[in-house]
C-alpha cells in the first residue's frame, strides 16, 4: 500500500483519556477511532492486525479439528430463559424488543445458541464429538469501559464450544484446545503463560487462562520458578507446610487495647512485625450470614478462595451483620467466637509459635495464646499467594507476575446440556447429556496485549506475524530525488508480491516518516536515499533491536525475506 | 474434512415455511438453521461458502484500491441525528438505550459512521480520494422477513464508501467499483446484469444494481436485445416514439357507461382491445394531493416514475381525496379535469388515432376524441416497460428478465458530507464538501442467489469458486471393503493439500452418500469401489453435467486439478 493512498493518519498528541500504553499508541498510530465510550472503529491498520490474528486462530483451530460457523448476534429471549441466564444476567446484557414486541438480546456469549443448534442435530454417540467456533462481534454493556480495546463494550471474540460423550472425551478435547491456544499465542509472537484459573460461578469443573505477561497487566499470576505450575492469584495455592514450636497457654493473657484495631497500630503497640500477629477479615453472603477469614498479619485474605469454600458470593460484612452474629468488630479472633460462626484459618497461622489476636470482646486482645487451641478442622488455604511462597507441586519458590488475560479454556461439564436438554443416545441406547467445553479468545485484546508487551518510547514494536505491514519503504526526498523515487517504486512493486509492504511515498521530511514508521511499529524499514544509492545499497533498520546496516540493492528481496523468516521463526 | 467428523446434517423433508428453492435447499442441505424469524445461524457448510464470497470481494476491492476497516455495529444516536436519519428511519432501525440511558442503534448501514471517521481525519485535497469498506453483520427489523438468507433481519453485508474531491473524481471511483463488482459476481460464477436503478429517496444522483438472473427473482429487468442497456423495471425507459394519424373530434362523443369502470368491462362494451383504451390511475401524496397517471389500456402505471416526477412519495388515492379534488372515480380521463389537477400522460397514448376515456362525469365515457386535445406538456414516460418495448438507446427490442439484487453501487453526491460537515480544503484553500459514493453487496443473498440460479431437482449445483467443498470422495462400502477404504484414505490426504475435499467416510449405503453430495451440491464426486479399483480407477461424476467416467487412480490428482481449473475459468 502506498502511504499517500492509505487511510493512515497518525497524531502527535496522546489523547488525555487514554490511560494505558496500548490504548495511547493505537489512538496515536491511527489504529482505532472512538465512536462512543468503549465502542471503537478498527481503522485499516488495526483491521490488518486483527485479521492476521484471526487467521492464525483459524489455522490452529482447524488443525485441532474444530469447524467454523457463525451464529446470530441477536438471540431470542426464550433460549436464554431455558438456561436461566435471561433472569441472572445483569445490565451488561443488551436486551431489546423487536418491532413485534418480542424479547431479544445481543449475545455476549453463545452457550445457549450453540447448544440449541447441536441438540437439534446430534442424536447419537456416533455424531460426537463436535467442536465448533466463531469469530464474532459481541456486545457487553460494561459499566466503566476503559483501556481502549482491552475492555470495550463492543469487541471481537473467538468463542468455541465442544460437545463430547463423557468427561474423558471432553478432557481430550480440552487438551486439544489447550494445545491450539498455546500455538495461537506463540504464533502471535507473545510471551504468555497458561495458568490454572478459578472456574467462577459458571460452575465448570476446570479452566485455564492464557495470560500475556506484561507489567501493566490487571491480573496477578503465581508461577513456579522450577516446575510448570502457574495459576491466577485468585486461585493459586501456597504449598508451604508451616511448622512451629507451640508456646503460650490455652487462654493467653488479656491486654487492654482500646482504639487499636489496624494491623499497623497493633504492630506498633506490641512491638512486633505484622507477620507475628493475626489478621481477621469479615465477609457476609447475600442473606447476611457471616464468613470470617484469619490469616497471618503479613498476608491478605483471598475472597475468591473463601467464596469457593463457602459456595456463595461474598462481600464485606457490615456492622449490622456483625452485631447480629455477636461478633465484635475490630476485636474478633480465631477463638471465643459465637457458636455456629462460619470461619476459616489460613495455614500461615501455623508458623506462629504463639498467637496474638483479638480477644472477642471490645478493647481487648490476647497474647501468649498457644496455636494448639486453634480448631484443626478450620484450616484451609484462604490467603493470596505472595512472592516467595511454595509451589504446591514441587515446593520451589513461587514468583508473582502480571498478565493480561487473552484466552480462557473451560470445561463446562453438563450445566447447559442438562438445563437445555442437549442429550444423545449412547451405545446402549440410553439418553445422556453431552459434556461441553467452551473456549474464548479476545481478538482485539490480544492485539492490545501485544502492544503492552512490545513497545518502547517511540511506539509499537509488532511481532512479525501480526504486524499490519512487515516492511516499510521510506524515500528521503521523493520530489527532488528522481533516482531514489524510481528505485523505491520498483522495489515496492517487487516486494509487494511476496510480503506486506507500506511504501511511504509522501513528500515529507525523512524525520517525519521515521517517527511515523516507529510509532506504527513496522518491524523492518528500508530507507532509500542518494547516499545509499551511491553505494548501490538500501539501509535496513530493524525496529526491535534498532540495528541499522546497508545492504546491496541487488539482493534486497532475499535479505528482506530472510529477516521476515527469522522474526517469524522467533515466535515459534 | 471427514464427513463423519463434520457438523453436517442433511434432512429429507423440505420445511413447510420455506417458499423459495434456495431457502429449501439451504435448510435441507444443513447449510443454515433458523434461530428466530429472519435470523439464521450459518452452519459450517454455509460459512465456507460465505467466506469464499467474502474473499473474492476482498481481492477485487483491494485490486481497485479500497481498504478494509470495521466500524461498530452499535452507533450512538447523535451521529444519526446529524444526518437527520434518526427521525426519518422507520421501525426497521433497531434502537436501544445503554445502561446509562443513552440512545443507540444497531447500524443497518454506515454512511454516518464512515463520514464521521473521514471528516476527523481528512482535511486537505491531498488526502483524497479515500475508499473504505467493511464486511459486517447488519440488523434491519423487516416486518415480514422471508426467503431465508434472501430477506433476513440479520444479514452480512459488504458496505463500502468513497470520498472524492469532486463529481468527476467520484465518477472515476464509481467506475472502479462498478468494475470490481462485475469481477466479483463473475468470479462467483453468476450470470448477472448491472442495471440502471432508481436512486430512490436517498437522493443520490446515479446508481446501478447488480442483478443475478433467475426466474424466481423479485425484481424485473428491462434488457436490450442488442446494446448494453439494462435497467430495473422501476426505472427502465421505453424508447418508443409513438406515432398516430389523429382522427376524431375535439369533444368526442358521450357514451353512457353506467357501472362500467374496469378495463375488462370497457373493452367488452366497446368491442375493442384494452390497447385501444385509456387506463387511468389515481395516487395521492402525504398531504392528500392527487397525482393522476394515464397510460394506454394494455400498460401499467409505474408508481416510482410518477414519484420521481412529482418529487413525493405516493400511494393509492382514497375516495375522500378524489371527491375533494372534484375528480370522479372510475370516470376520469385526461381531459375535463378540474384546473390544478396534477397529472401525467404516457407517450403510449400517442399510438391511439382516437381516444376512448372517462368523460370526467359519472357513468359516461367519451369516444372518438382526437389525441390532439391532449396537453403536450403533460407527456412523460410513466408506464412500466413491457416485453417488446424499444430500447431508449438503440431502439432495438427490450426483453424482460427476472433478477435478484445482490449489489448496488450508488453515487451519493454531497448529501451526507453537507449535513455532517465533511469538508476539505481544496488547492485554493477553499472549503469544499467531499463527494461520496456508497457500494453494497449482500453476502448471504449472493449465496442464496447462486442457488436460485444453479440447482436441479436433486439439489444445489455450486459454481466451483464458491462451493463449500470442491470435491467429495465417496467410498461404497468402507466397513467391509478394506482396499477401497485405504485407497480413499490416502487419496483424501493427497487431495486435501491442494483443494477443498469432503471425504464421505460414513458407513452408509452409496445411495445415501450420492443423494447427500448432490443435495449439498459439490461440483466433483470421486467414487471408489471394488469395481473401480479392479480397473485401477476412480469414477468421476461432474455435478453440473451429470457426466460420469473412470479415470486412472495414478493421475487422479492431476485430473481433479484440471477439472477444478476448467470450472474456475468458466466463471471468468
Amino acid at each position: 500500500m502506498r502511504y499517500s493512498q492509505a487511510f493512515l493518519f497518525t497524531a502527535k498528541e496522546t489523547p488525555s483519556d487514554a490511560e494505558v500504553i496500548s490504548h495511547q499508541l493505537m489512538l496515536r498510530g491511527g489504529y482505532i477511532k472512538k465512536t462512543a465510550a468503549g465502542i471503537y472503529s478498527y481503522l485499516p491498520l488495526a483491521w490488518r492486525v486483527l485479521r492476521k490474528i484471526e487467521n492464525i486462530i483459524r489455522e490452529e483451530m482447524t488443525r485441532e479439528g474444530a469447524e467454523e460457523l457463525m451464529m446470530p448476534a441477536a438471540l431470542p429471549a426464550e433460549l436464554w430463559m431455558e438456561s436461566g441466564r435471561w433472569q441472572k444476567y445483569g445490565p451488561e446484557l443488551l436486551r431489546f424488543q423487536d418491532r413485534h414486541g418480542r424479547d431479544f438480546c445481543i449475545g455476549p456469549t453463545h452457550e445457549e445458541a450453540i447448544t440449541d443448534i447441536v441438540r437439534h442435530a446430534v442424536s447419537s454417540y456416533r455424531h460426537l464429538p463436535k467442536n465448533l467456533y466463531q469469530i464474532q462481534t459481541k456486545f457487553r454493556d460494561e459499566i466503566r469501559p476503559r483501556f481502549g480495546l482491552m475492555r470495550g463494550r463492543e469487541f471481537i471474540m473467538k468463542d468455541g464450544y465442544s460437545f463430547d460423550v463423557d468427561d474423558e472425551a471432553s478432557a481430550t478435547t480440552y487438551e486439544k484446545m489447550y494445545r491450539a491456544y498455546s500455538s495461537i499465542f506463540r504464533r502471535c509472537g507473545l510471551s504468555f503463560k497458561a495458568v490454572e484459573a478459578d472456574s467462577g460461578q459458571i460452575g465448570g469443573s476446570f479452566s485455564h487462562e492464557f495470560m500475556v505477561l506484561a507489567n501493566s497487566g490487571e491480573d496477578g499470576i503465581a508461577s513456579c520458578s522450577k516446575c510448570s505450575y502457574a495459576a491466577n492469584l485468585e486461585k493459586a495455592f501456597n504449598g508451604n507446610t508451616y511448622q512451629c514450636t507451640p508456646r503460650g497457654s490455652t487462654t493467653g493473657e488479656r491486654v487492654s487495647t482500646p482504639g487499636l484495631s489496624s494491623m499497623e497500630q497493633l504492630s506498633e503497640f506490641f512491638g512486633l512485625p505484622a507477620a507475628a500477629l493475626v489478621k481477621s477479615v469479615a465477609f457476609m453472603d447475600e442473606e447476611g450470614t457471616l464468613c470470617l477469614g484469619f490469616v497471618r498479619g503479613d498476608r491478605e485474605v483471598n475472597q475468591v478462595k473463601l467464596e469457593r469454600l463457602s459456595g456463595k458470593a461474598l462481600h464485606a460484612a457490615d456492622g449490622e451483620a456483625l452485631a447480629k452474629a455477636g461478633v465484635v468488630a475490630g476485636y474478633m479472633g480465631p477463638i471465643n467466637l459465637p457458636a455456629d460462626t462460619r470461619y476459616w484459618l489460613d495455614p500461615s497461622l501455623r508458623s506462629l509459635d504463639e498467637i496474638i489476636c483479638g480477644a472477642g470482646e471490645a478493647d481487648f486482645h490476647l497474647r501468649g495464646l498457644s496455636p494448639a487451641v486453634l480448631d484443626e478442622k478450620r484450616f484451609a488455604d484462604i490467603s493470596t499467594v505472595i512472592e516467595g511462597d511454595c509451589c504446591p507441586r514441587c515446593h520451589s519458590e513461587l514468583n508473582i507476575l502480571r498478565g493480561i488475560e487473552v484466552g480462557h479454556v473451560f470445561r463446562l461439564g453438563t450445566v447447559y446440556s442438562q438445563s437445555m436438554k442437549a442429550t444423545y443416545l449412547d451405545r446402549n441406547g440410553k439418553e445422556q447429556p453431552m459434556v461441553m467445553g467452551c473456549y474464548g479468545i479476545g481478538v482485539g485484546r490480544t492485539a492490545a496485549a501485544a502492544i503492552e508487551q512490545n513497545h518502547d518510547d517511540k511506539g509499537i514494536i509488532w511481532p512479525m506475524s501480526i504486524a499490519p505491514y512487515q516492511v516499510v519503504i521510506c524515500t528521503v526526498n521523493p520530489s527532488r530525488d528522481e533516482q531514489s523515487r524510481a528505485t523505491a517504486d520498483s522495489l515496492y512493486e517487487r516486494l509487494a508480491a511476496t510480503c506486506d509492504v507500506l511504501y511511504d511515498d509522501r513528500d515529507e521530511r525523512p524525520g517525519v516518516k521515521f517517527i511515523d514508521s516507529e510509532l506504527i511499529g513496522i518491524p523492518l524499514r528500508l530507507t532509500i536515499s542518494q547516499k545509499t544509492l551511491e553505494q548501490s545499497s538500501v539501509e535496513i533498520t530493524i525496529r526491535k533491536s534498532g540495528e541499522k546496516y546497508l545492504h546491496p540493492l541487488e539482493t534486497i528481496s532475499e535479505e528482506v525475506a530472510r529477516l521476515i523468516q527469522q522474526q517469524m521463526e522467533a515466535c515459534l
